[in-house]
């Protein structure tokens, strides 16, 4: 008979022994230390950087009522009916894993909570400028380190930061509802560009045929290698030519869903699996594992070259050179030319 | 009788003199170099940054649904009939102004549009991470510089750059409607912290007491100081710690409108004035300038340098280390250690 091991939470040693043995505390206290920027958070997201990159990262993002947080949760039911864990990192402020929405959502959500193969973090829409997507980023690792099969990120499909997070994922769903006032919300939102599945839910109502139509048309009118190529090359890359040529022939399901009854989210869990062996087989995986590393690597290198500059500045500089941009004397860019190589 | 002296707006004088002159033609070019980035849009910027500082800046956010597009058309026409001429930048994929909406919007919008004395633009809510912040900066810059009187920047309150690109403004008003599936749905997405002023669109719904009743709980349960101060202070401003003490004494109005109808718009209009005064009196106006200026000096020093790192750095250097991080030999952090350094 072996003696349970005493567990030291304070170390990274520690931290990251227990978190390999599948202790949630030390999971939920590590992501407190990457997100309250601890001494820690570096010296545990190098140990756990080497581990992660076996979990299957899937985004869902929407416009707000199209009833997406009801949909991660019966998606996340069905992965476990499967024997896959899921972590859920929930940055959409009207999801009921966030905050919001009415108590029967609340109530559905705890079901889950219950789970010991689910881990849900919800995650705060604000912060310093560009602090959320790599915030989002660095969770998402330990979650992928951490053991989880799937872990899905929820965003709302309106905010640029929020469709961007979303992006990132190896598997991107797109949820439409109808009935929001217009055919295809996405279609304004411009977030069609980033789909890889796209889910009708409250497929019930009156309306579902126009969505799916309207959602037919956007797709006939792109080009064969789809939007995707074009966004994630474009917005995200560090300029790399090679990740601009992600592979093509995946055929973009559309899947109508019913979540409340969870209906649908079978077809939903077959499409992201058969997305998953797709970026297999066709190297994409590979692509946009380096379309993610160059996405970080510039968001890391941005904030920390920011933060060098101004640390090295005189404080009373820095604000004389605020105060004459201000007052309209000096243009900003004219500005940050004085502050990078003296007045 | 005067000749008509000939126009060159090929030209950064050409253009500006124009743009003095009240040329509609050359703001639209201006507004392009600037979207576009062409060699002429820094010399622009140069040249019309000392112009400007004029407009009183009004920001307008809300989820989608609350009607914002149909308050900002009204109270545009509010402006207008006071001999104010004003400057619209939409930038929420929602709006009528943007793109989206119905046709009954877009006959709204067309009507305002024959008025020379307002300039409508709408701005891509998709582009290199940061970017849309930092090209709304410029536009806002440019209508400002070209005299108009009041600039309203409309954004969608669900995104985190979209609720921060209007928490720049002067004035700040958060649109909210009954109705929506929620009390309150700025309470979920944080962003009553940055309202001066509170609109509760579609009044004439059932549960617009309701709605007001949350609102005024809420303000109660805020600090005396406002929530605002600290969410100005914390996220947005390079270190400068008497940006972060705004003044206090401002009463936050919450004023009931019928966007439709046209029924709010004077006292919406009346409650901007109020607070345009206050600032100018309370000083808030200067801390705010101050404000906006140490934000975009932030913002343009951190793409800056990066692209400077990024120029500076072997191709192949860049790949190689891009590579070790998509396949998780190296941490990201660790990465852009090296990046800076060298390996």
């Amino acid at each position: 008979m072996t003696m349970a091991k005493s567990v030291n939470l304070t170390t990274v040693e520690g931290l990251t022994a227990a978190l390999a043995a599948g202790n949630r505390r030390a999971l939920a206290r590590i992501i407190s230390h990457i997100e309250n920027n601890t001494h820690l958070a570096r010296p545990l997201l190098a140990q756990l950087y080497p581990r992660s990159g076996q979990a299957h990262i899937i985004g869902i993002t929407g416009a707000p009522g199209t009833g997406k947080s009801t949909l991660v949760n019966v998606l996340a039911r069905v992965f476990r009916q499967r024997g896959l864990t899921v972590g859920i990192i929930a940055i959409d402020p009207t999801s009921p894993f966030s905050g919001g929405a009415l108590l029967g959502d609340r109530v559905r959500m705890r079901d889950l909570a219950g789970d010991s193969g689910v881990f849900i973090r919800s995650m705060a829409t604000r912060g310093s400028l560009g602090g959320l997507a790599q915030a989002t980023a660095d969770v998402i690792m330990v979650l992928d380190a951490a053991g989880f099969d799937r872990v899905i990120i929820e965003t709302v499909g309106v905010g640029q930061s929020e469709v961007e997070i979303a992006s990132t994922a190896y598997t991107t769903i797109v949820v439409e509802a109808p009935g929001l006032g217009d055919e295809v919300q996405a279609i304004k939102a411009g977030i069609l560009e980033i789909a890889d599945i796209f889910a009708v839910n409250k497929a019930d109502r009156d309306g579902v045929d126009r969505t799916v139509m309207a959602l037919k048309m956007m797709l006939n009118l792109g080009s064969p290698e789809r939007f995707q190529v074009m966004h994630h090359g474009r917005m995200l890359a560090i300029d790399l030519p090679e990740v601009n040529a992600l592979p093509t022939g995946w055929e973009l399901p559309i899947i109508k869903t019913v979540a409340t009854q969870g209906s649908g989210a079978e077809e939903l869990a077959d499409a992201i699996e058969a997305h998953r062996q797709f970026l297999a087989e066709s190297g994409g995986r590979a692509l946009r594992d380096r379309l993610r590393a160059a996405t970080e690597l510039r968001m890391i290198l941005r904030d920390t070259l920011l933060e060098a500059q101004l640390a090295h500045l005189e404080p009373s500089f820095l604000e004389a050179v605020v105060d004459s941009v201000a007052q309209r004397q000096v243009d900003p860019y004219t500005a940050v030319q004085q502050l990078i190589h003296g007045a």
